[in-house]
């Protein structure tokens, strides 16, 4: 009997001791004998459905942790690379920290009276949703620098840790925490039981995600890739030393940005990327061009009633916010990256569900 | 009797037993019973001689990791940095990598002939060393630009490999990847060895260094925090994408620049900064400025035997490279940062010795 293909290396007899001591996966047996390239996944990643999806991650995975295989990957060279907003979290109706900024200018107001018959800071501070909504982009940057700078680093951590215990999102009234897709925390821990390296390489400020990327993704300061801004050394006036946010653009890590922000912060291709949007294009592109097996994967929002369902790609509502254009989708179908469906292959996609 | 307080957490009983298996340290049994707080460090950083130093280690590594202590250091916090010329490998008569840029200059010239007759690249192609010498910083920051981008990333680090494996340092004719210190990658492992994550913070190139820093120092690239520049991501003409390295200056790592350098790149503030200049005097400070049990050491080259002296500081030799002032000797005294003399406390030098 040819033995299984089992991705830690683990031969047959192996296997099936370790199997016998779950009673969960010892039930899978059967199945199991009958179609062996199967074999490591029987048990993981519950929360997504059987289907291509599911598979190309097992499939890569196998590719590059056989030792025997062409594809074979070191385990120092093994980097994944996230894509947060839409891709580990809720994104929708606006990216949480924006929501995060908008919320804090009443306190830097309060702070600087000035600012409140100056716009945008006025129309923020009117409440009116729709005013807030029409804001122009150059605006916004504003309400950013006003709100995510001029702060020690400290300061800014435990000003976004405090946030994160009351915010609530407005359809589910959770934490922005728990709004976190469960079949992705089942993909980062499957690649890290694995010896991949998990980075989050995000649009969203750099600093904003590491507050919370640890306890939530499992994923250290050091492996956050973000939107970065500059920081000022100095001393304070007992002479200790300190860091203050400054509004100085260093990495603008969207579209071209993500390949440029992996380069200077990790210095490695990734073998896998995942994404859900234009900003992601180059971030897959840049790690499909890599010799050997590469995963490429995006998630598709085609689901109004557990989540959401935007695009415009195949005929999903338009949206500003994590667009997925129809030539996205033309470009993952024809450089065979996978397109995962919402819909179709999570089977859960909150932990709460 | 008392317990060892021995930094792995292991008892007595069973770091007799271990000791027992180890020939060599089973001889030290009898002193280690007398002074109990030698411990761990048996056979440990064979070239560093027994010192203030050595025992500074020690001491940091053990209030660090030893679950009862005060100063216990959770595994993922643990974090140490390097500077690299000067701390971790030879730095005199010149920098590495500006011996590199130099070298560089005749192959930029074959490519672009109108330089031939400009400024600094004239001098630099004429060979004299004294003129070259002289040039003023403004000159070596054109050279620096013209040989360290322009090209693609995957190009520029082939380059680099390349010009390793045949360079060598004038003083000992040997490749200057052999120049680093053996006491620092002793130090290296074990602090690696006690799960410290090590880092190296350079004022030089972080692609330069990242080039070779896995294999001489056990350091991956994304734990290589350096001057960089940006790259700017694009497409072949058949398609497929790349990086092409800019000389457009991200992170100047050096003074304020090294604290500003760990915040955007790890994220945390490391318990263990290494440095030998005035250049890494803020990094020491920042590490410094954190709670709890920290270790901040600095490299004073005073060993013109075996390798180089200079300082100003203790009356040692001026240099414009890897300069040590008084100033800053006085402020490790004051804030209780420990020196290494390079002739009292290491016992080797060079693994080649």
């Amino acid at each position: 009997m040819k033995p299984l293909d089992s991705p830690s290396g683990m031969n047959r007899r192996v296997l099936l001791s370790t199997l016998a001591m779950l009673p969960a996966m010892s039930a899978a047996l059967g199945p199991l004998s009958a179609s062996a390239q199967f074999a490591p996944s029987v048990g993981l990643l519950p929360s997504w459905n059987d289907g291509p999806a599911k598979q190309a991650i097992f499939d890569f995975v196998r590719a590059t942790i056989a030792r025997s295989s062409p594809s074979y990957v070191f385990p120092e060279d093994r980097i994944a690379v996230f894509d947060q907003d839409g891709t580990l979290w809720v994104e929708q109706p606006m990216y949480t920290q924006v929501v995060y900024c908008l919320d804090r200018v009443p306190v830097v107001a309060a702070k600087k009276p000035e600012l409140r018959n100056v716009e945008p800071f006025k129309t923020v501070l009117s409440g009116n949703r729709e005013a807030i909504a029409r804001l122009p982009m150059r605006d916004l940057w504003k309400i950013l620098a006003a709100t995510l700078s001029g702060m020690p680093v400290e300061e800014f951590k435990a000003e976004v840790k405090a946030w994160l215990e009351t915010a609530r999102h407005p359809r589910w009234n959770r934490p922005y925490t728990e709004l976190v897709y469960q079949p992705m925390l089942e993909l980062l821990r499957y690649l890290r039981d694995n010896a991949y390296k998990t980075y989050i390489v995000t649009g969203g400020g750099q600093d904003f995600v590491r507050v919370f990327a640890e306890k939530v993704y499992g994923i250290p300061p050091e492996q956050v890739v973000g939107t970065a801004e500059g920081t000022k050394f100095g001393y304070a006036k007992d002479g200790k030393p300190f860091l203050t946010k400054e509004p100085k653009l260093l990495l603008n890590d969207n579209n071209a940005g993500k390949p440029e922000g992996i380069h200077l912060m990790i210095g490695r291709r990734p073998y896998a990327a995942f994404g859900n949007s234009t900003g992601d294009r180059q971030m897959l592109e840049w790690t499909g061009a890599g010799a050997g097996a590469r995963l490429k994967m995006l998630v598709l929002h085609d689901d109004a009633t557990r989540e959401y369902a935007y695009g415009p790609a195949q005929g999903l509502p338009d949206s500003k916010v994590g667009t997925f254009t129809q030539a996205l989708y033309d470009e993952a179908s024809k450089d065979g990256w996978t397109v995962i469906s919402m819909k179709n292959d999570w089977r859960h996609i909150f932990a709460f569900e």
